[in-house]
């Protein structure tokens, strides 16, 4: 089956292609995904599969391959919304919505996995089990659309998922795996601080919510610095503070926002104590009024070992010239909602570089000259039905 | 003369509520006060005046009235601008410029000058000296009105100026007094600290230009407690932190606003070169740039003690039923240009008690519902009638 | 009386010298002063006095002189105690006891009042009251001796206390006098912060002392910055910060102690308010367990301004050529528990300049190089002599 | 020859622990250990073998043992110095000497190691190559004895250096490796802050360096939380805040002493870059004025990958029923003067599990309840005797 997938691949290189930039051109909003949503099950018709839409919180699309003969099941997993982004690149088939952009790749990612679904679907005679095609829509916006589709129980049956995201780091050919905990889960926080506003003069008949706003950012350091173990990963940022006012008028009211990074839970649940006990203890100290929204996003990604390690070793055994490197990349912070598939079902999630050829300089995922190496899309159609084929030919899978 | 001057106020007690009145009804905001700088020069037409407009920075009025023998010149000073305030009263003559108010009772302040100013032009044969009504223009709005008039020139030959603001504290017939300091001087700051802006994940390759500034705000807080003498008076307000962005971003550039109090000019010099040293220890500390905004407005007002020791003997011997009780005012921290008179020219600036009748709740200067007794406008222009009076009385002034 | 008491005064004015040297030679700490009490009750041996010794928490001494007619009854303060600090003068009488001195100037205080109490023994049938000669102990060290004399019982008949310090800033012949607040209020307060200690490299393991104790001081500012009114006086001085450790160990408890400072009880209690938030609040901030010792030491001394008005005619009006100068001395921060006496029955409490001749430098009181001109002793006499000579010339008195 | 020397160690069983508890009760401290390196050269004397004494800055003792054949040569380092720790066990062979203790188990390194010395003196003839013993000296206190031995050139011929420590959170039998960065850099600083004292009361006066201090211990919190890569591990504790004083003098200077922990140079060069930023910051802030001694001690032990895959793989093969498990250690955040040999040579340093028998509670190196089980010591020599043997019987080496 392995050769005659690729080979089936390999001739479909441009209509990925061609997929990619209509959908490029087309973008919509996370939850907002009407247009895109309806392409996808259009390309479907008539196929013989079970299509499953709106499943979840959105516009999620669940496509059913089963198998000729009985098997595990895996689901492979492509998200389709894009980026609140005006886009600044010269590409002929440029955003025509204004202000959105795929400008993080998804488009890529349902392209190929389009092709590659359409393949395996002429093939599944031959495939020991049943093959879940996971089109996600709202990958962009918390809660995002992962946890709801994991939450609707369409996943219940499902053995594995599969993943991956296209990356500007590394040049087409280079696949990247990391086991265990690879990317950071998310938290977003809001501290509101209630004082007392008065006349820049008279300090004593005021309650000055700039400056218990400004101890907070200085007592929030130390979440970091003291009450985390130095051998784990944390960040806490605070990306906003509202306290714009008058110069000679003391500030009744600030909004602080803050984003919190982690690369497991029991460092989340270290962070959500410390940050709650503070904005305790800031209203102690100061006599203010705080509410604090505190919502954890998305968890840390973690990838499955053994099911990494079998990636790994499917993808460096397979020989094709367009799979130059295969290669572990470092943890990194950037957060992603595939991590709710992998909190409940043994998963993994890797990396195809995309780096545009000849470009001086690269621009990453969410910049708005994001732009890629075509050429990404056959290799990632490649290198997860290299996976899908290893996963059904391992043993008595 | 005395007599016969407070016989004519009296008698023109109505036409002051009229004028008042009339200017409530069309405020102008400061700098901006074209109808009513041409209004009060209407005033004066066909009168036996010198007059003199635009002096100064804006629609300043001079209007010189000659004794009819020589002597000393005092200046009597009223201002005539308005404030950014929508009117929330009930009074018939509420502001028809919308978002425009006489909040602060400079309306009353020009009713009775202009009364005043009117009734010694008519007894001017028996005054021996020569008296300058200074109509001045935007106090609300630094730099103000008042510093402008001084460096024109325009009152370098006069000996003291007296002025008077209305005050809701006091039910009208209260005068009040404050030899030496008496109001605060004030200083705007600006403080813009530029770092670099980066992925809220990612601290280590940005600068955080809210930690910097919430650093400086707890730093700035030990210019009064630590750097002031505890006998002196000082304030430091940072009404305004505005740094509002994406709670996962990190903020690269902030902007503070600042108000500094201070009841004499030592304390100013202190706080300015504190100010200025803390910013530049938090750009070393930090490796952030700042740039500081620091000017200092208005001056503390200093009522000369002897000129504010005889305008208190003169109202208390006066012995008139209008004028109940001359009392000693504490200092306190607002701030007023008149400052930049009395720091060239020994002046003193007294109060005259406003609050309205029965009411529950008195609204302050500034306050949208701000409003006054209009008993007040013959009070004031009787004290300062009385002061004028026992000036020129004075031995052989 | 007046004439005759001046006239023995100046006639007594080197037994004044010798006993104060005496005293200075023997100084004794607070509490500690047993030969110093034992000296003064010799003084009065024989004398038609009565006298009450051990009065209060300590060695004080109570002499009464019941005058030849009924009237009113006042008090003469002086204190006896010296100071912790090693004499660095070189005068002939230098303390022989080590490491304590008279470097505030008690041995003074109690010199020229022995001879004053002689004078006023040997005239008391002229006197139409009763004199009591209050010989204080413990004036430097809280809770000091004032407050528990007061409470004794000893001074339930007392009208009036009067009582001096000699001051270095003036030189003799100056006098000086406060009406109202004229020296601050002092609370003493020891802040113990519990955290938990640990390794240096591990401090999640731990709970930073130094840490909280640090945020504390930074927070502390506020209290004077933000929570005062700017036209009243406070001063929030840690004083000592008892953090030391080993540099690898992080620090499981710290003890901080401070100083503040207020010149009336309002902001007495806007202080310790504050505070006792401020602790809470960081141990709310910090989950660390603080143990706060807040003691109110000595109230602000409270010049009755009747009294202290009377001081300053009697004075004014004696023209005696040792009285040179009757000034009114500005608000000072220290402390005296003078103010004991003041909080309970009218007082007043005056100064005396001391400075030596022709030293280029003036050590203040507290230096162990504090030295004084002695013709202040004739003065402090004289001045007092006169108050009490006014006192019951005064009407019916 | 593996055989034989398994068989010889287990033999001398008792022998090491003999010697162990000999050390025991004659600890000595750091660069002190005059008695201890006499009894180790002592041991040697009268063996075919080289000694240098003296070695480095202390009493380190290097023994050359040169093999039968040429080939590489390898270090085995034991140190051999004490603790200033008293003793609180209760074992027979407890420390003699008061307040000295071997309270992290060096007295059982050089134990086993002078037991396997004499072993592989006598098996000499068998090995391909030259072994030097290692007795290195003041391993506790900075700056250590190994950075001075590498730098005397002893060991310029060396190839690989190996070295044990004893562990007990691990019973015996278990060993412990880890390849790459294995224990923390510590760099040792003291910071001196010098204001201007003066009397509580008055802050104007005075510049209080524990205010001062206390900001820096706030800003020092965003060296880890803000400027090190999210994914570095870094530590900085203040442990020592020196600010002892009176609670009413404003404190003139305190001293600040920390501790810095890394895993890389690349950490510890941004942490000395940022810390000495912050100090100079904290001078143009409060214009105090900083001394900072930054030392870096010892740098992050690394172990040379290839050297640990080949003990951990020698050490799995062994077969030996005293070694039971050979695991992966997590990194840790102490640190080791052992890493100035792996910073110059391929080295590599593990662990022996040593907890005791029965014990409810384990005691940590450093504790003054410290004990080990002394089966240790024969694990200890039979691993490094079997990393010896596989390192020779390694093809051509």
């Amino acid at each position: 089956m392995r050769e005659q997938l690729m080979k089936m691949l390999e001739d479909r290189k441009d209509e990925m292609i061609e997929i990619r930039r209509y959908l490029h051109e087309n973008p919509e909003l996370s939850f907002k995904e009407e247009n895109t949503a309806q392409y996808i099950a259009n390309f479907y018709l008539g196929k013989d599969v079970e299509i499953e839409r709106n499943v979840g919180n959105g516009y999620g699309i669940i496509v059913t391959i089963k198998g000729g003969k009985p098997g595990k099941t895996i689901g492979l997993r492509a998200d389709f919304d894009a980026l609140p982004i005006t886009e600044e690149t010269d590409v002929a088939f440029k955003s025509k919505n204004d202000g959105v952009m795929h400008a993080c790749g998804h488009d890529a990612h349902t392209a190929y996995l389009l092709v590659l679904a359409d393949c395996l679907i002429q093939l599944k005679d031959s495939i020991p089990g049943t093959i879940k095609i996971i089109h996600q829509h709202a990958e962009e916006t918390p809660p995002g659309g992962a946890k709801s589709i994991v939450e609707s129980g369409a996943l219940d049956d499902v053995d594995n998922v599969f993943g991956i995201h296209i990356f500007p780091t590394n040049p087409v050919g280079d696949v990247g795996y990391r086991a265990g905990h690879a990317m950071a889960g998310r938290t977003y926080f809001k501290l509101s601080i209630q004082g007392v506003g008065g006349h820049g003069s008279s300090p004593h008949m005021a309650n000055d919510a700039i400056v218990a706003g400004s101890y907070f950012v200085t007592a929030v350091q130390t979440v970091v610095s003291r009450r985390l173990d130095p051998f784990e990963v944390g960040v806490v940022t605070i990306g906003s503070f509202d306290g714009k006012g008058t110069f000679n008028v003391i500030k009744d009211r600030i909004e602080l926002e803050g984003d919190v990074r982690y690369m497991n839970d029991q460092t989340q649940q270290v962070i959500d104590k410390e940050i709650h006990r503070l904005v305790a203890g800031i209203e102690a100290e100061f006599g203010v009024e705080c509410e604090l929204t505190y919502t954890a996003d998305y968890p840390p990604l973690y990838n499955d070992p053994e099911l990494t390690e079998n990636v790994k070793t499917s993808l460096e055994n397979m020989h094709d010239p367009d799979i130059k490197q295969v290669i572990e990349f470092p943890k990194f912070s950037g957060s992603e909602d595939f991590a709710y598939y992998a909190e409940k079902i043994p998963s993994t999630f890797f990396f195809i570089g995309c780096k545009p050829k000849g470009g001086d300089e690269v621009y990453f995922n969410h910049h708005p000259k994001f732009d890629i190496d075509e050429g990404a899309l056959l290799v990632s159609a490649k290198a997860v039905g290299q996976v899908v084929c290893s996963y059904y030919e391992k043993g008595d899978r």
